[in-house]
């Protein structure tokens, strides 16, 4: 379930009405290894073992997740495969859990494929990414991150209260179904821990509405991957590899 | 440092055009107690110590920081009261480094105090904290958090990459000044973990632009925080504590 109606009072002007609405759920799931909880993120629920894919991806452990129940994901490696990954303790954080940021960047591989995509194609895919966001119509509280590929077809939408669960989301989406991830679009602001995961998973173009952070363009630059802001209408900024984008 | 001038390319239909864009600064500050890394935070530069002070008493450490350079915050305890406190080694991430939401619900006490606020004043303020945001004006892409008074007075704005971050550091101003916090207004969506470091702070009114998430509202309405979404010219949710909005 991932919106609830809930009681409200609605004020408009000096008048004020009972009414309802409808809220994006927001509930903790625990991540077992071999039954030991390592680690409890908050998530919007729905496609949880793509969530826990795709964190494990962005993480470097290989383990397949195993739903449980609606509360908790179990992943088949030993506890001590996440001895240390402060990311991982920290989910739907990204990097802040890292006590040296070196070694983060250690793990990153630089995206080498020459993948590029038309502008024009570039600049309709956040009115797509909108369009497909079901939840966020009823609800208006949540981040989506959309894969597509470089001709601008759809190949997922996912939506969460944590942004950095939707990008988990699609991107254990596409390695559960074996699809290269090239084309990653979020619906919020381009952060350095969105594009690590980008980066880990293969992405080569990152396209945001709005505006990105300092080091999310240094570590785009570094990374070979296109980052593109404000794409909106006909309009982008583009601040690093703009050889990607034609 | 909170903005960095960057060069762009920018794209306008099929014009293409070098030019140079604001981007909101992102940077690694290391927590170090007595000499130890305990933690690395991913922040907006600027208020670093107003940001461990809201950050250490969300957590229930009680510790100074003092900065130690640019890079970097020592605060004046032993390493060993951090042992376990997954959300500050997790810090900008809220409740997620928790393996035991129940815990995080022990540490948090109701709100008894009276305070309230009128519809009209509460109406004002997502305007006029948008008006102090200096930085969002240049580069589009900051979170803030401002504190009020309950007769609509600013008392502190600050701005961030990270919300939780901005909102440790609105708290960490308060706790250095010695105000006890009443009315915090976020320029985004109401989440749990922001509501549960209001809860910690004993603010009682929690407003914002945008929607809240279930647990937010659960939260709110258990520790008698009244919590107003979509707060825009007239109109206002209100989801708990409709009490303290008269």
């Amino acid at each position: 379930m991932q919106s609830r109606e809930v009681a409200i009072e609605r004020v408009d002007k000096d008048a004020r009405t009972a009414d309802r609405d409808h809220v994006v759920v927001e509930a903790p799931l625990q991540i077992r290894a071999r039954g030991t909880p390592v680690a409890t993120i908050m998530r919007t629920p729905g496609h949880d073992l793509e969530l826990v894919r795709g964190l494990l991806h962005a993480e470097g452990i290989a383990g397949t997740p195993a739903q449980l129940d609606d509360d908790a994901v179990e992943v088949d490696v030993e506890a001590t495969a996440f001895a240390g990954r402060g990311l991982l303790a920290s989910a739907a954080c990204g990097v802040c859990g890292r006590v040296a940021i070196a070694d983060l960047e250690l793990r990153a591989k630089e995206v080498t494929a020459d993948t590029s995509i038309d502008h024009r194609v570039l600049a309709r895919l956040p009115d797509r990414l909108r369009a497909a966001q079901t939840v966020f119509r009823e609800t208006g509280g949540l981040h989506a991150a959309g894969l597509f590929t470089p001709a601008g077809e759809l190949i997922v939408v996912r939506e969460d209260v944590g942004r950095h669960n939707a990008v988990d989301k699609v991107i254990g989406h596409a390695l559960a179904a074996g699809i290269a991830p090239q084309v990653l679009v979020l619906s919020g602001r381009g952060g350095y821990e969105l594009v690590q995961k980008a980066v880990m998973a293969g992405v080569a173009i990152v396209a945001s509405v709005s505006a990105p952070s300092s080091l999310a363009i240094e570590l785009a630059e570094r990374f070979g991957v296109a980052l593109a802001g404000f794409v909106r209408g006909d309009r982008a900024n583009i601040y690093s590899h703009g050889w990607r984008i034609q």
